[in-house]
């Protein structure tokens, strides 16, 4: 019996580390965004990393690309397209000089993350989302999902990279 | 005894869940990094965001700066110094325009990682790295330790954010 009750404990214990690892996140509040239905995913701030990069003009940002596990998985084995459930986080923060990092280096050279400026997500569902490319699109600026003017740009700007299933970003090896 | 059975299997499946997602590094050779003695993580590829950065000037990169658990949580609590197992990883790639994206944006804008440069770790032990503020420093070019001249400029870079005990990068919220 005491041999059964280790067993649940141990059980218990690796099940709350699993939960744990898959709800943290800081940002999730439930909204709709328009047209597509997405809502912000739980967790996706502690997704594994696809890539980064920065916008220059208008956008001026530094961009995190995080991937939830399946979309990593089709990443990493180089699967297209990618599968039902894969979703595609892009994370942005304002480009702005480090004056701390510049005294080190001698030089104006280092440019961090800001404050955030908005979300984006894409969720493979090749059913659901059929008349683009099997991807619904999503905008969240400050928690807040953008007008559905914006969203109604999403899937064409992504047409260009159609035989990469849409996705513009290459993983970062 | 079948339910001791399944209790096992269920201790297995969950055990080799999280074991394989603490391994799955790419670059993870075994050398060992001059003066600290430090190697490269096991799976640190797969840790969680930190921040993003852009150094322009000879380095010329994109950076992801990951933290395994122990750094994450201490990031998150706001708690200083970290504590010891804290390992902060800084991965780094050429910044390279993407042609492709500055086409669909109309304009010159868009910088993406291209290859990776080198990889640079912090691991934290305050008793084997007393005399370097607790931190242990290690290099990695193509997952080959860079050599002893480079590692010993580590530390006194690190000075300045001593208050911060001696980490530059801030969380990304």
């Amino acid at each position: 019996m005491r041999g059964i009750t280790y067993l649940l404990g141990a059980v218990v214990a690796l099940t709350v580390v699993v939960v744990y690892k898959a709800h943290p996140s800081e940002h999730s509040d439930g909204e709709v965004a328009p047209i597509f239905g997405v809502k912000i995913p739980p967790g996706y701030r502690d997704w594994r990393l696809i890539s980064v990069a920065h916008e220059e003009g208008k956008l001026n940002d530094l961009r995190a690309i995080l991937g939830n596990d399946i979309a990593i998985k089709a990443y990493r084995e180089g699967k297209l397209p990618f599968p039902d459930g894969a979703i595609i986080a892009r994370l942005a923060w304002s480009y702005i000089p480090s004056e701390e990092n510049n005294k080190v280096f001698g030089r104006a050279q280092s440019f961090v993350a800001g404050p955030a400026t908005n979300v984006q997500f894409m969720v493979k569902d090749s059913t659901k989302y059929a008349s683009t490319g099997g991807w619904g699109f999503a905008q969240f600026n400050d928690g807040k999902p953008a007008d559905e003017a914006l969203h109604n740009t999403c899937f064409a700007c992504h047409v260009p990279v159609k035989t990469r299933d849409f996705v513009f970003t290459h993983y970062a090896r």
